[in-house]
């Protein structure tokens, strides 16, 4: 059953994202993939195209506008063409960095950063994860220690998306207060800040992940971002709508794979007939069908909980794990249905499948994902 | 996430039901299947409770009540108990036999029978499957053959439910026309009409499955049901609302067994621990409780896309397909988190779990719904 | 591929075993099923024939056979046709009790016992199983103490296979001393020693499983088995040999409902094709057989492993683990594949669908089965 | 349970692979990859250290070693280090180019050919699949045509293993004859034979997969390789052997991976724990274990079978889709275990998810290997 998420002010929306995505995006994706990077005009065109930072207020030149739902139709129009590291870029900063400054950025921070992420000119990151520390935030140990006015920031970060690109990372790190973790806005330039190299990753070529090293960085008191000693309330805080995001990006890359692939076992022939004829790769083609309509359904329902404001952790963490776990299978089905053609790059499954792969691991594996549901099913007496 | 469907007047109605099966089946579950059949009290008590027959016209004595949500509300509350023989009985009459005398009765039949499917005093059946045709019901070789003003019947149906108990069955059959099949109704008592023994079924015991054979049975003109030749036109167009309804009562049942397995593991002590406390079974729920809350919203919108006249065929066979395999892998689990207990007819895991084995059969195997949504796939150029 | 286990003396022996199975099993197994027993002429028919306590030493009547491809053979005869509950209780006797027997009773017992457990006279049962001591067997709480040359044993016990038939029972009781548990043994008309009801199981109708109940049970001195505080050890030994038991039961039960399933896809039309014909169903047929295939391999390798004495516990956990899933799979299938029939007890393969049900729980649930796996996987440094 | 295939001359065989590993693929895999190809050095470098074309007659410089199990060495030793790209060329030339070459060639084409195959010298490839023709491979178009005493071939080919580097291609024409299809060899240099690019593949970057294009190209009637129309014959009874290679690739890939992961998650930390210390995803890799073993005993099972000239097709295709399988699952599951890192290509658990993608595709998809499974579950009457 298709969705009934959207209403004609969305569909009007997403004519113009799709006008966008075969302007900006498909005639780029390769080069984006050789460049190992999104370039910065497509940010800026998005942004004139008023694509990004929706959520802003007006009065930071933003539309204000709350209905999560005009996200869920980018998703789906960057999913239709397979630009997985523009969706991640995309997502990375209007699902999450945006969403922490519009929670807990003061005015001054206000001011300074959020019209950047309305016309495209601000790429952000965060910069949470450490080579020892992934899925257990807390054994992070980049530290920041009060030095007068200012922090200075020590310690090392990795697999961070927009690594390389981004002009203001917002770094989770220690702090000596009863919290013990506080969240930092450094801009790029600041002395001591330094990129590593560009992740080599087994897919999402044209994202620039990478690791960031904080040598000594100082930053003034005004870098904090919202209470000294929250950050770790902070990050949980934020995870649902981070979530959120990347199942919707994966329902939607889910949606889009099947539809490539229906498309080509509607055509191809083997042994005469159509592959779609064969009951064999039938059956299997149906469950997944039905499999992403049963999702969407769910998918549709966390949006319009959150919407609402009712989306908790557990529904997210929910949608997260049962999202990429479909998406996992209908890019695998995907590559096995097109034959040899599946595991070659020049077709968008291969791709898509290989793109695919991290998002059962970032955002909280999902063994994490697991673990919050378990959790939420203990009783208490 | 927790289904949203139900307005204030639900739950009114959901009060009066649970009292009902409180006071009704939760005694006498056990009898039920030791004699193998829901008596009828029990279908006149529901009657009286405004349980049946819902959507009977008001000049029918019925309430006219179109919103499926009710129906819902009764299947989730039978199968918080397990009743699953009442639960069979009650939705062949409302959500089968009687749609059909609602869709395709005329005005004497519909006088004749509906305002016993509201009182309880009418116990219905259909009469489709023969030992040699079941998915494939072309293949049927009862026959119905025109004699002056009455048809005569002939030939052998199983698999019925409510056989033995029914006080009118609607028998599908070949006719001498274009259409090639239609509907009779053959009442309890007409001569030649013989029910079969009672079926040794593997669960459902309480439900009197049976054989029925019709040898020469001779019914008036008048009992033909709806168009000659509709038969097979008639049994495609109810099947949305079969399908439906086995869909939620599999998702129902999944439902309340995960509930008493929740229970049990949040109490069941192994190794000084309680099984939820330990990650590899708790692992394994946390994935089932998953898939049990996004199917919920799948049926929630099949349900809503009833009520509004826009249940595909297709779309009511990836629910009846998708909650049945569901219900089977939940009730299975349910069994193995009980230990020995869930082997046990006692516990009433063991009894759900047979009794969801005939749901992936009935109402279309769903190897036929696989079927059905695969040739959905297939694009015609 | 076929198993290569056997040698001409084995097809030899299946021959005679073949012959008892037509004898004696197959025209008593609904009675049995009735009678929710297996009566002691079958047992006794057995020993006449040859089949039961082949490794018993000559000395003592038995053949000193230690070659347990034999055993093997008796198990898919069995499987065969079905009598899952004969299978169950011979296990129980030669894979389990009389195991017991043989590696610690002392001569005096070994005379009392062998003999009985080679021509057929004797039964015997095991009772480790309690109501909150399942997987966890440290936690039993029945007591063996001490007087004078005495000893009286206080508790209860459940889920005891010929629990109650049994002649004799080994009692697995908390002892005073360093190693906590001891072995003893009780026969029948003990003062004290009572059986309760035949426990209602899910299936396997025919295995009289039972709680017993010991109440100041007082038994000499020489009925200890083996060393006192030995009981647990003796209890780890044993489970390599009672789980490749239940694993075989397993194989050989897949491979018989398999066999079953195959010769009905065969015939059975659906839409003027023979189910097998169709390429969904046959896919999963496929699988199905693969399946059986590969683990046939490894259970062959295990047997042979346990014929040189190498059979680990971890790899016999594996293969109840993993034959035991299979079974309940193939089961399933075989279910889905008789379409209405499949629900129905008259057919063989609804009996076997419940009768495995309960493979996946005892000997140590396959949840316990992974932590032994689990725990092998982890690296001491 | 490990493999008991081997004995002590195998070990000692495995001495000498493994240190050829060490030398001449660890440190050269990463240029490999960037060269997207394997340097002739290394092919040279095997031939010396006698680890190619073991089963060439001594007469020919082989060692006339028909054992299958040194292939299972070499298989075995390569997957250690996840050097796929040298696997496949290995097994490409030596269990099927080769295979060809021993069954079909004539004299001089052995002595012109099978010294090659033994130094290293000559790399070989087989042109079967055609754009339009992948496992059907009935449906190609590439034609030889005879003229005169020689061949004319047309026609164009892909997904050509080692399809650059080849010395000599055999290729699969229509020829018009009753049989219909013939083989011919086609060595590099010959007019109107041309390489097409390197096929941009997921993964198995090293090996030099490509297409091929014939143009006109002539070769002498000596180049026909067996009997005239033979072709499909030949080519039906070499897949055994190609798809027993594949198999052992899977598996021995599968068993590498897997203690890789083992290492990893007996050290990673997450929440003050070692992975394999948390029973979540414990379990999983419990059930990996299991799978691991127990397949290995088929595939053992079957090359035992192949050393005695048994193992029949359906029991290669067994074999190929059971083990490509579980090595999808392994892979997936060891990217999942290695979190981020496992996205990270300098972590060779990534690389090892891309490389095994293809197997399920190539050598017959899956499906097709389950079609010929379901074929010999029919029965004729």
């Amino acid at each position: 059953m298709k969705t009934d998420l959207f209403e004609t002010d969305h569909e009007v929306f997403r004519t113009s994202v799709r006008g966008f995505v075969e302007r900006h995006a498909v005639p780029k994706m390769e080069k984006w993939d050789t460049d190992r990077a999104v370039d910065r005009e497509t940010w800026l065109a998005a942004g004139k195209q008023g694509l990004l930072g929706l959520s802003v207020p007006e009065e930071f030149g933003g539309a204000g506008e709350l209905d999560y739902r005009y996200r869920v139709v980018i998703q789906e129009e960057i999913a239709r063409v397979g630009a997985s590291a523009l969706q991640s870029g995309f997502s990375t900063n209007d699902d999450i960095v945006l969403n922490y400054l519009l929670r807990h950025a003061n005015e001054e921070q206000r001011k300074r950063w959020l019209p950047g992420f309305v016309d495209g000119s601000i790429i952000g990151a965060i910069a949470m994860t450490e080579p020892g520390a992934g899925s257990d935030l807390r054994a992070i140990t980049t530290t920041a220690t009060r030095s007068g006015d200012d922090w200075i920031i020590n310690g090392s970060k990795t697999f961070i998306t927009s690594g390389v690109l981004c002009d203001v990372v917002i770094v989770f790190a220690r702090t000596d207060d009863p919290g013990g973790y506080s969240l930092f806005l450094v801009e790029d330039g600041t002395p001591g800040f330094r990129r590593g190299r560009k992740l080599d990753k087994m897919g999402l070529a044209a994202q620039d992940t990478a690791e960031q090293f904080f040598d000594d960085v100082r930053v003034p008191a005004g870098n904090l971002l919202g209470e000294l000693g929250a950050g770790f309330t902070y990050l949980m805080q934020s995870l649902p709508l981070e979530r959120l995001g990347i199942a919707i990006a994966a329902q939607t890359s889910a949606e889009a794979v099947f539809d490539w692939t229906k498309s080509y076992v509607n055509q191809r022939l083997a042994f005469g007939k159509r592959i779609i004829d064969m009951q064999g790769p039938g059956f299997m083609l149906a469950e997944l069908q039905t499999a992403i309509d049963v999702n969407r359904a769910y998918i549709d329902r966390c949006v319009r909980a959150f919407n609402a404001g009712e989306l908790s952790a557990v529904d997210a963490a929910k949608a997260k794990f049962w999202s990429t776990e479909l998406q996992g299978r209908v890019t695998d089905a995907g590559v096995q249905m097109h034959g040899g053609y599946g595991y070659m790059m020049e077709y968008p499954v291969a791709k898509a499948f290989i793109d695919a792969r991290v998002q059962r691991i970032y955002g909280g594996t999902n063994e994490i994902m697991k673990e919050i549901i378990r959790r939420d099913l203990v009783e208490t007496s």
